[in-house]
């Protein structure tokens, strides 16, 4: 049998533009001979749907889609399809796949892991189920599974998360292939992970494994696509790209015997991150009807990478900076900016924020003229927010904002300023990793597009004459480890300790960090590339007790 | 036997604290002869405590404090601890009510029924417990049950929830004494859903009902205690008050003969309202450090029920209003905010917006001078979004953004502009309960409190000359009916034009409701009165396709 996976980026809650990607894809894929066609999970709905789910009028419409539009395909030929969907029985809810087939829905495989933790809130929505059977595709017993039922064996897991693994029962019964509906999310060491278990799994259970993913970004989540394809050995056969959508075969034939080329497994890199934080821009405009963004061009490393990657995803053409000089500008910051949008050929503007910060020190203070405090310095960062909103009210540009995950965790950022805006395009990804995507822009790129001084100069706000972010904070090569087990991997500060780091400094970052969850619950989304990242990965409460730590 | 139940008003996180207010009580209830002293759900941690729980030290720290500090304080005497605490077994996170007896901890019971819906995620943090025994307390069976564990009765909702019942099983062992550990919020009718439910159960079993609820405000969340008890004929023996700590007692023997004064069912009304709105305020400033709140008082009447709360709340002399008139802004509305001020005893002072908002126009327009569009609105508004942070930043204030729930579901608001702020008072109060509140607040004082004008003026935001809030919305008693059946019952379209609304009408506010999630998603945080509420209570894509409708 001749199978088809869509590689899908559907648009969350867009039914009547999903279905018409579906049906496309089904059409296509039946003039190539496909004898079944295979869609990601939630295909017509997009992942994660949040609570739209919970608006019933919603999952009937997608239902009726299902069973008018989409079912109907499969009546007039011998091609069945397997679709993710919601299922609505006896007022509970599931995360269901589909077998469409002779025109109607002709079996059930309703999912029984459901994630909860991280960015995930199944159990919110959804219903465990966990009485499942194999389905017999062209007399291949398969198992077919959504997402999460995949990712609990106890043989490679030390410590399952769930009681119960529901590839035990379904191999049991004899299933020869895995067969897996995915909306999987990126972070980074993903994709290690993924090409490590997924083989496991083919050799645990002499079992050949299509994995097949969603594609494209949904608000903070990126969908990395990579579907990929084992063989029984476990030997790779196929992967899809990370950024784009993908109509792909396989036939079944050449799924029980060696590979004539063994695919070698993808470790995903800076050129990965690089990669889908353009991807995770543009679906984040495209989605929200957005055609240009602008941006706040200081001179540092933070908005020269971020202008670099919307230059690229959005077209040079469809990108704004702007400069904002204060007093305490530098004329190096200035001459950088520019040279940084010459190199990407953006469009670019300057507008002074001197008249209206006198005007403010003129009504706020008693001598009328600065005094140099930090009010004064969120001032200035907020005048800039205000000329970024007015530029995106009036043009009609989405801002996107600059700062990093290191700045975001301790707070070195101005609420309503330099955090005002769209998306954070980095807001999870660390300082130094900043910095590494500026080189790698630059090598890839084989020519000098983010100028080398802004690399090499030391990072300052410019809020206050000489003032530097090391004045303030540990130097981020020591600061971005700390957040790291922090944040990442829950370590008490006591751990952190242990781990070689000064307890004065772990304290204070900790301190830095629990302090400022009410900035973030503020703050615009961003792009996730980590565990347990800022906004829907990590939920913390403002008002509270600090000592914990 | 006597029991002493203690209504706490726990500081999220802040293990020592909690843990002194708690042997407190707990020494109290000994010197009046208590034979077991009953804590609230997760007392020493407090609820919710969201991703707290993710930190392994931080519950070894909970778990030490109960195993050292207060578990030993019950091996000098005969009088039993029963406590809400999280249990850790096996890798799994539990629910728990501890039993603290002779020094250690006796038994457990840990919670089967975990919330997951609206601002609950307890799916995300532990795991259900099936397995349940009764307790036998001086004699008595006990069914000691942790919060949402009492409701899922089959016969007194429609649609149970759950598809177990931990009650079943607890009284065919033949549990007499309900115990039920709770940390409930308060939304609009939760106080008559109680005193229904609770003595429903009381009768159906032929129990005792002791209902003890958590007080106080975490976040969003106000807790309004109302601790209860029951007499096994459902009869209302006791009621906590909603707004502070509680120690109170209860002779078993009472529990099982007619009552001598029933206490007659509560009505939630506009006064709880505006207790708990007190309530939140108070703590929010508490929990997060602050003493002083300050406000935008424009003279219209969301900004006025905001102060007159705050200085009920915070006392008039920790309330600073600040009048911040445009070129737009009306005589009347700088003499109703200062009558307001005067009436109130709060301080206040007057910061023009003029010279910047035309500094920004001589920078951001060809022509220099206002050109009175959208952008130039939202500058205003920013402005004054800029002052108070000003403030809030160089004074230390708190600021409480005025806006209500019906303008921020329509998005007719300003992100950092009226938006800004550490807490949103009202922004799950629709326009229509502002004025029934505006009302109270006079009529409760006896005197006019809010000036008669600011309640009697067609509503406007002063943006530019003449604007007034009906040119751009349907009449507030239009729209609150649609936001509630839309938001709280989650009903489509079609179903309310079918209540009687005019489709173009329906169809306008809820595309305005859609289309603004981006706003909310960066809004302060706001006390929650209704179920499904903006915030934790509803998560909605940002990115999305807006056809469901």
């Amino acid at each position: 049998m001749r199978i088809a996976l869509a590689q899908l980026n559907p648009t969350i809650g867009a039914l009547e533009d999903n279905l018409k990607k579906i049906t496309g894809y089904y059409q296509k894929a039946l003039e190539n001979q496909a004898g079944l066609v295979v869609f990601t999970e939630l295909a017509l709905i997009g992942y994660p749907p949040q609570d739209l789910l919970t608006y019933r009028h919603f999952l009937d419409k997608e239902r009726k889609l299902i069973v008018n539009e989409l079912a109907p395909l499969t009546a007039k030929n011998k091609t069945p399809i397997i679709i993710g969907a919601t299922h609505q029985d006896n007022d509970r809810l599931y995360n269901a796949a589909l077998l469409l087939e002779e025109g109607e829905i002709k079996s059930l495989h309703l999912k029984t892991l459901l994630p909860f933790f991280d960015v995930f809130d199944e159990e919110r929505y959804f219903t465990r189920h966990y009485d499942r059977d194999i389905e017999i595709l062209d007399g291949l017993p398969t198992a077919v599974t959504v997402c999460e039922d995949i990712w609990n064996d106890r043989d490679y897991f030390p410590v399952p998360i769930y009681d119960s693994d529901p590839l035990e029962g379904l191999f049991a019964r004899g299933a020869r292939l895995l067969l897996n509906l995915s909306a999987s999310p990126y972070h980074l060491g993903k994709h290690a992970l993924r090409e490590e278990m997924l083989p496991f799994l083919a050799r645990k259970y002499d079992t050949a494994v299509i994995y097949l993913n969603q594609v494209g970004a949904n608000d903070e989540l990126v969908f990395d696509g990579s579907s990929l394809v084992y063989n029984s050995r476990g030997e790779l056969l196929y992967r899809s790209p990370a950024d784009k959508e993908d109509l792909f075969y396989v036939d079944t034939d050449e799924l029980y015997k060696p590979a004539k080329n063994v695919i070698p497994p993808d470790r995903d890199d800076i050129g990965t991150v690089n990669q889908l934080l353009k991807l995770g821009t543009k679906d984040f405009l495209k989605k929200t009807g957005f055609e240009k963004a602008a941006l706040g061009l200081s001179g540092g490393i933070d908005s020269a990478v971020v202008a670099a990657i919307a230059a690229d995803a959005l077209g040079p053409e469809n990108v704004l900076g702007v400069l904002m000089p204060s007093p305490y500008s530098t004329d190096h910051s200035i001459k950088d900016a520019v040279a940084l949008a010459e190199n990407l050929g953006i469009k670019y503007r300057t507008i002074e924020i001197y008249e209206p910060y006198y005007a403010f020190t003129g009504i706020l203070n008693e001598e009328k003229t600065p005094i140099l405090d930090l009010a004064e310095e969120n001032l200035q960062a907020r005048l800039r927010g205000n000329i970024m909103m007015h530029i995106a009210n009036r043009e009609k540009y989405m801002i996107l904002v600059t700062g990093n995950k290191s700045e975001l965790a301790v707070s070195y950022c101005t609420l309503y300023g330099d955090m005002a805006g769209g998306l954070a395009m980095l807001s999870d990804i660390p300082k130094m990793k900043v910095y590494e995507l500026a080189r790698y822009i630059n090598e890839s790129g084989g020519k000098e597009i983010i100028p080398q001084n802004i690399i090499n100069k030391p990072p300052s706000a410019e809020l206050r004459p000489d003032q530097k972010d090391e004045d303030s904070l540990p130097p981020y090569h020591i600061l971005d480890p700390i957040l790291k087990m922090y944040l990442e991997e829950t370590l008490s500060p006591e751990k952190i300790i242990a781990e070689g780091y000064e307890r004065e400094t772990v304290e204070k970052v900790v301190r830095m960090v629990d302090a400022s969850e009410f900035k973030r619950k503020q703050a615009a989304p961003g792009l996730r590339f980590t565990p347990n990242s800022f906004g829907r990965g990590r939920r913390m409460p403002v008002a509270r007790g600090y000592q914990h730590w």
